[in-house]
């Protein structure tokens, strides 16, 4: 990112909005950058809508891990949906007017991981708006090896989505989900969106357990069978309860919380299945004989499978509402609002229009 | 068990002599007890040899679990070989004289576990030697339910260390091995065993990581690649090194050492498995946010399948120095030598021979 | 099956009515036989319920397999619903007056393949009706170690249906159906109770071929998203047209037509997979290159997984319309007249109450 | 290809000689074409060794499936080992010299089976020697993308068999064979080097069936436990002897003939798996009945998966005494009796050195 010093007002042709942390410190600010250009292989992506993560909430908020990856200037922001505006040499497959989104996960094709199906875990990752600048901005560079056409008749703040949704997606199909009991812990927008892949997938029965009453409704919207509000009721109790004493078949772990992590060790049977998702931020204390004795299987998922994911998710697309974890909606220069809303956990998912809306 | 009192020396016929904890405190001892008598489905075998494990050590020891799962008065004991001396009521498929290992797990067949192929964690499972008489007998009653029949040409020695090879059998089998690089924690039995069954199995390099010199002997003799003395080397940076840095595919956890467990998330490649079969004294902490962002898959494995498992070692045995293991024999009453040298680590697998050698 | 010659009316107590077959010819009759008597281990079902099957329609028009495995005289029937009027000697887990329905396939538990999570392939196999005295009877006797606890709000009826709908539960099950495109070749019961799993499984997409309009219509109902008259249209021109060309992530064969089975083959996506339910008449020519070259995955399925799909069937219960595939009832008097709308395909299932409706 | 016409013997830098097929008819010639040269993203690799594959002596004999195939003028030819001479524009990751060997199956990277982790079996699949010049030649033309390094210490003609030993292990992998009985039907280059990775792979017994003696030697050298002449013996009958009646667990049919995948059929265990490697010439007479009643899976196998397949081929490689099945090299002059020898199956597989031995 090459930061405008001082910004001059020229329009979009000389410069590009974009939201950026500029310095070591909490927050982010907008700023105007050269417009950036596609090398080989790349295309730029005028961004028509881009949402708030929970990666940019731990940038925004400047905390240990943010501290220890990120470089200044960068800017912000990975989800997004957008049009191809240009595209660079030795482009083959894409064209300017395609409207794309693209996986943030940017793979190197070469390594053992790549090779072997792995590629959403590449040795050599970059990651949008971690790595290399991101989507919270009206322009984007990004290789054409990540892109993904969507369906035009998909509105740009759903398809910003599709990058969490597929979160959800891998999650769901990791936990094969016919005809078994699913619980979820966690309310955040991966949670609900599980709940309702989970649905669509054929679970047998899904509890959802939260701390916020609108998001537990939202969960039941979107498919969650049942749900909990964890500072009433004990999660793991009620999970029993409904599973005859035995736990759930599958606990999809969406929230990174200690005490959600440990709550899915004790929801889930005896030969059972425990997706864990959610990142919880430093190490924590875990009963390990249980997953022996318990002959638990515990399978860490990130991100999302390059593209079988992308694929199996618009396959669910037409069976899951995701547009209803979009809360709130701003203009990219009302991106603070916005921010300020998701860190309060006020609004679900925060979509940003860099264009206007 | 019911203990003959005062002891009578009247031979086999009239009592029965066993090693049983008789109070609830460290130690055991010697005993004299009314000979069992099989009832409907069971059968009476005669034990010719039986072999202590890591769980008769806890018992033995009188340990926290131990404490909590016990009830005195209580024969020990569940590794054993012997020949069906008597068939009760309703046995169909097992004669007298029939030589045979019994899975040490007994399933009740009904429950969800039992009917979806899990009967190995039943819900109500009866272990032998830990909710029911054990196997430090001259005899002992099982169900013919849970009965194995042994070649007539393994020696009863090898044929009471079926159990923990199946073990190590069923770890390895969940780890799907072939082509892949393998690390190994631990050097006790099951982890020793680990190493043969995993280089029978087709692994591509095995590393295996312990604190006894003379055990890391024994793992390269089974089939170890290469070994690790922790007490002196990284076991994490000896397999990355091996590994071009990216660590191994494959992590079989058998010592449950909280360090070794730690050892094992770092020491797994991005994607790869860890096979969770050691069974730590308490919580530990572990860095979960590693699982997730690694994707790594951390099975938890228990006792064998029934009786799947069992068919595979049988097919391994030949490829396996099992007897290797076996470093001490001892007649029954002398059982107390082989317990200590167990319990100090000088012996590997310690066989007891109740009708004497 | 002991025939009572002359038949003594006497009532229940003293003789059973039962469709049984007595002469090695086509057709069978309704005779009156001596009540059986439960054994060790086995139950006497009073039958509530009981359905019509293709296999009973071999049987009963006498063909070639039925030729080769009946051996008379024989009670017809397998699938069924009841009530335990009396429990023999070593019955453990079940009670008079529970509500049953036995899974047909009896297993001796102690073959290579009951071992190895295969019961329903047992090496020993016995099934009612064919093997057996089955279920077109007042009462029946089977072994405890294949009963089922119903639902006690599931009518008979429906009860009855558990086992076909066994056989489509496991056949969508073996497919992994989320996210995929499905094509179901074949409009008997088990295809089109294979459309209902497969829509509360989570297929993307379900194609239904079948001949008869009326079988077709209860497809959608039940949850294909279309079907196709094979007697109009093409069906792998319909399922290509309907994936971009590419053809079909799964075809589930339900039919044993050769012409479907070579549909299949042509309509099944490269990487993807056939589930091969049908049983076909006599060998068939088999382009099997192109199962090479498409990378194909032919997967036989027979029967039901004892008890895993027994448990996922209920799971699915509420959420397919098992009941609608009844278009038919007599009580068993009357059997003849539903075996013959059976025959001529006017019916789909047929039920018959022994006890009357 | 480019033919040069007349041809000037004017050294390699001017025209490079190739084994090519000129006529719709049978045999091939050796031609001098144009240098070709390396596009975007392309390099040229000097080619060290070159081996005969099935597919080359299906051209060379011209016969259907050959006709309907492939357009002449077109070298033939993929198996190779080679040097890289030039690299084109925006290649990245490979350098002059690296010594390589390409995967013959160059994909679009953009279709759905790309997309999806079978990029062997690519929508848009060119194959080299198939439907693009190939490798017996002095130089070839391959996109980046196929590349795959090979280990400097492997020499060339055991480097170009990588292709075929990739066939070997990609079949041995989808069957999953540790502590099972296998079975192989055929006794060309890749049955026999399957039977040396199923040995290395843990398979429990492993019998291959051929018909050429000296060949079965060579299979028991690779790790058969145990060989068949089918023109003596009947397979099925000895492996079934062997299986206590019950059957293999794995077949791995490596022949195509119509009398292998019959007997492929009866000797698999019910619940047992074929894999399907070989390629009848013509749709061929299959008892489907048996697929269904015995649970059979079959399982096409085409290629190998890139890279999986290459990185377990180069771990089974220390393990498989691969260089046992080059029975014959030849300097390219004289690639017809290495062709004349193959056709005649007297060489198991031959090399061709095009720069010479």
């Amino acid at each position: 990112m090459r930061l405008q010093v001082p910004i001059a007002k020229e329009g979009v042709e000389a410069t590009v909005r974009a939201v950026a942390k500029t310095k070591e410190e909490p927050g982010a600010e907008l700023v105007e950058v050269d417009p950036p250009t596609p090398g080989p292989g790349e295309v730029l992506v005028r961004v028509a809508a881009a949402s708030i993560c929970g990666t940019d909430i731990h940038i925004y908020n400047w905390d240990e891990w943010a501290r220890s990856r990120i470089r200044v200037p960068q800017i912000l922001g990975h989800e997004h949906a957008g049009y191809i505006e240009e595209v660079g040499p030795e482009v083959h497959h894409f064209h300017p007017g395609d409207y794309v989104t693209a996986e943030t996960h940017i793979y190197c094709g070469q390594c053992y991981l790549c090779h072997t199906g792995a590629a959403h875990i590449c040795r050599n990752l970059e990651i949008l708006g971690v790595d290399r600048d991101g989507t919270f901005a009206e322009y984007l560079v990004v290789p054409e090896s990540v892109l993904w056409k969507n369906d035009p008749a998909l509105p740009p703040k759903v398809a910003t989505v599709m990058e969490p949704f597929g979160n959800s997606v891998h999650v769901v199909m990791r936990a094969d989900v016919p005809a078994k009991t699913v619980a979820i812990t966690g309310d955040g927008p991966t949670g609900l969106l599980a709940a309702g892949v989970a649905r669509a997938a054929g679970a047998a029965s899904i509890w959802l357990s939260g701390l916020l009453d609108a998001r537990l409704e939202m969960a039941e919207a979107l498919g969650a069978h049942a749900t909990i509000n964890a500072a009433h009721d004990d999660p793991v109790e009620v999970v029993r309860r409904g599973t005859d004493g035995l736990g759930a078949d599958v606990v999809l772990e969406m929230s990174g919380s200690p005490v959600a992590i440990e709550q899915a060790l004790e929801m889930v049977r005896p030969g059972g299945r425990i997706v864990a998702f959610g990142i919880p931020s430093r190490p924590l204390t875990l009963n390990m004989a249980d997953v022996v004795f318990k002959e638990v299987q515990v399978l860490g998922v990130v991100g999302r499978r390059i593209f079988s994911t992308w694929h199996e998710a618009a396959r669910f697309l037409p069976h899951v509402d995701v547009a209803r974890v979009v809360t709130d909606t701003y203009p990219l220069d009302e991106w603070q609002l916005g921010m300020e809303r998701a860190v309060r956990r006020e609004a679900v998912k925060v979509v940003l229009y860099p264009g206007g809306q």
